[in-house]
């Protein structure tokens, strides 16, 4: 196993797709994996980590909307410190998740025609996102 | 680590039981694992995979009906090409995930008594739903 | 790899921080790895592991409020055996998920500052519920 480490600028709320990023991360360490995993980890609890839609960036806008209506800021939350998006993005981040595995066949990640890795912003503000990476084969 | 392929065609949208679709893609080549990871991947954005109740199949029911109340198609998404239902399926399909982890001992899935693996299928009509399953051990 | 069984009794619906729980027991083997991945496996459908913030308690009493009104128990589930917090709790679950990856770095998990994880426990009352680890190096 391998690990590699990836920092990400996100300019505030909002879905990034950062599969690009990834296989610019690991660079050539993939190609030479017949069968294998690879393990990606987002060190935060504001924003998560999913896959979809690689295309249009419609898709992208939309979750953006959705995710206001999915966890109402108007809530009466009690973890505020930060504003109202403090807590939001807290249940958002568990609701998609932090971490992901994605298959390696023939030197490639196995993703399907139409998947792309997002990272989701769920923070306001711009934020610094630390990612880890771990080949495993 | 070994990779298998699976191909299951769903009748539409709807949660599918598919613990023994996934033991009959891997074969013997489980049963000689003493631990091990299996790892199941859904090359798709608009369906999904997670773990639930294996006994009463009004458990699948109720999730179908919940995902409708969850996701609701009469929130104002841009993306939908392809129907009411598109949207809501890339969203569905990122709250559930797209893969999964289980550890395998004594040459067996260690699922809990209740587990069996879904395939949750978004979108309304049927669909030609890819897996790739990798054997870590 | 190795595999570790850890048995958790929850006083009912909440979340609970379990990370020291995870690295007890795991024990001293962690502390020889570089790198490697830790996989722990939920065995129940009506419960569920996240990670999220460790230190303010009150994000997890937010969670445990929020979760009622994004599964609220007043939608006509028909699986009601065990009463109204029966298929709310399942899929809540799914919504979580009930396993995570993370990863292992210099004999340690490798969590961001701000990470632990989380039991999530969404029956009314009192269980007794098993998880499986798995370390992976």
């Amino acid at each position: 196993m391998k690990q590699f480490n990836l920092l990400i600028q996100t300019p505030g709320r909002g879905y990034y797709l950062i599969t690009k990023e990834i296989t610019d991360a690991i660079g050539d360490d993939v190609g030479i994996i017949d069968v294998g995993l690879l393990h990606v980890f987002l060190k935060h609890t504001s924003a998560s980590l999913t896959i979809n839609e690689n295309a249009d960036p419609t898709v992208r806008d939309d979750f953006k909307n959705f995710e206001e209506e999915l966890v109402r800021r108007d809530f009466p939350f009690t973890h505020d410190y930060e504003g109202p998006d403090d807590c939001p993005a807290h249940i958002k981040s568990s609701l998609f998740g932090c971490e992901l595995t994605i298959p390696i066949s023939n030197g490639k990640l196995a993703l399907g025609t139409w998947q792309g890795v997002y990272l989701c912003e769920h923070r306001d503000s711009t934020q610094n996102r630390n990612l880890l990476i771990t080949l495993n084969n």
